[in-house]
């Protein structure tokens, strides 16, 4: 088989998504997903809207932009909605980063800025957490690099508080700042308030998690005007459609039934709580999440031997090979059902193992 | 505003979508759409996928192209689906060209190539088409250079026969040749069966204007499965569920009920010849087209007055500024009905002009 590919990717290293088996019907906690559908509204929304489909989807999302504003507390001109945030996240480390402006991350966060950084050929200036994961703010601070900071982290689930992000802003100021809030509704703090007194902030959030809209793609950059310009214009340069009609629609109509989405996040928040509970009651060492996610490990178990027999009782989680976290895994809170299930497993599991 | 934009997109002039105004009801022939909504079978599939949307889409896109290979008669590691062929375009111009490969590609076609070759800094080798908007398969023989070429051409409608592609493919074996078939549906002959011959050979095609799906975003790729690896590797470390779950069913749907879509295809094309006919009648003159849409001029009313003036009359069309082709309109075929429309406009604004 013949490779075309420019010798500027030769050693580039794709981003892995989870597993999506199709061998059975698994208890799905490996993609932090929400367990919960959209609403009727969604539903509604998008049935209308195909019937449309003919026509081309607004390429400025207008309607979208107007709706979330008010929501964010910004205006229209200060929102970019993406084909998921992944989207925003490649089209910032496009834009605001090149050989000589690296970009600066934890060693420990979405596997994905590394990729970013490979195929945008940017220098990474990788900062390690400190040894119970947590990050020190100071070593962000007057770098001037670009910065990228998940808070929520993942796949810890840890936060830092906005406060400690503002002196990060502040100390390096002719960069940009892009915080990826992917799973703030589930306790974090948003920074979107100081995008109003920092023109270098640019914050990501997605539907994916907090609205059940993970299959739709729908994610948003929040950031200065400027900002959202600069990325307008590489978007415009990529793929101007790049929301179909049918996304937008279920975004507008998500927004407008945010009290769903809420209760739903309670909901996740309190399995979040009494799963984390169960598992440091059978033994486990589990991060304190703000996310809908916990990262756990046992010393009775192995992160990797741990995964694999819940995948043989038919739960998927997640574990990441990097040595640094490789006694953990990440489990997704889904309802309450499916954590007991889980835990059901786990306790099978550990005492097969003779704990 | 500060920009924080790197120096190196310092002169990216991105590129400029048709026009959707809002201001009132057009008769809409400027954005190459289908007059036509896509098939029931489509809506359903749509309306039922909506409740699985907190579940990530396959980022495989697995039944879809299973869906998609016998109909192409290649297997399914020979297409890669996008998020609208603009996005396979982009992957192809960063993958297949760089520094030391230029691409090499017609002055007059489709405006999104010059955009690409910019925004990923490739040297683009622009090869004039002759004075009747012909073009000489001959220039693009043995260039060493990755093609790109329409087929049907953009904005004229014209084609050039597969058997001069052949001959381009032939000549140029270590580079890519992307032939862009978005609107091959209208009369023209795919390429699609030389993939099996050409490693070197990548297609293009889009469900925006056969299928009635502009909105909903989905192109494809067909090539060999070195090519189609090699965007994937592109495609995983940029976005890797780029297309959503709705999307994903309704291409399903549509290649389920192709009858429909050839139907409309076969309506347009009759379309497409009458109002050919009419406007002739008139004195214009009307390059041969292929496409759903037609490019035409008169020598009585320059192309930005005759925009113009069927814009204030509720007709929109689509008026390109280039040197080049600033006489001519590019007119989508749409129903009958629209057609009679824009026939009797450019009746009345001939005569008000004297004609």
């Amino acid at each position: 088989m013949r490779s075309f590919m420019s010798e500027k990717y030769a050693t580039l290293e794709a981003y892995t998504p989870g597993e999506q088996p199709q061998d059975m019907q698994y208890v799905k906690l490996n993609t932090n997903e929400s367990p919960f559908p959209p609403s009727d509204k969604v539903l509604e929304a998008v049935a209308e809207e195909a019937e449309k489909l003919n026509l081309y989807c607004d390429p400025e999302c207008k309607a979208l932009r107007e709706e979330l504003a008010p929501i964010f507390g910004v205006n229209p001109e200060n929102i970019l909605p993406v084909n998921g945030s992944d989207e925003a996240l490649y089209l910032a480390f496009a834009a605001f980063a090149d050989a000589n402006t690296p970009v600066a991350y934890p060693n420990i966060s979405y596997g994905f800025y590394p990729v970013y950084a490979a195929v945008n050929h940017l220098p990474s200036h990788v900062i390690p957490l400190k040894g119970d994961f947590s990050l020190d703010y100071r070593e962000y601070c007057g770098l001037n690099e670009m910065i990228v900071i998940a808070n929520p982290n993942a796949p810890t689930g840890m936060t830092i508080p906005v406060s400690e992000i503002e002196e990060i802003l502040k100390s390096n100021p002719n960069n940009v700042v892009l915080i990826d809030e992917a799973y703030v509704a589930f306790g974090g703090e948003s920074c979107v308030p100081l995008i109003e007194k920092y023109d270098n902030l640019l914050v990501c959030q997605t539907f994916s998690k907090s609205h059940s809209m993970a299959g739709a793609r729908l994610g948003v950059a929040i950031a200065s005007e400027g900002i959202i310009r600069d990325m307008n214009t590489l978007k415009y340069s990529i793929n101007p459609y790049n929301i179909n009609r049918m996304t937008q629609r279920a975004g507008i109509a998500a927004a407008q039934t945010s009290r769903y989405y809420l209760d739903n996040c309670k909901v996740i928040v309190e399995n979040r709580e009494y799963t984390t509970l169960k598992l440091k009651e059978m033994g486990f060492e589990v991060l304190p999440s703000k996310a809908n996610f916990i990262f756990a490990k046992s010393s009775a178990i192995s992160g990797q031997e741990y995964y694999a027999k819940l995948k043989s009782e038919g739960v998927l989680v997640r574990h990441f090979k990097k040595p640094e976290i490789e006694d953990f895994c990440r489990i997704t809170i889904g309802t309450r059902e499916q954590m007991d299930v889980l835990l059901e497993k786990t306790a099978k599991i550990l005492s097969e193992k003779g704990c």
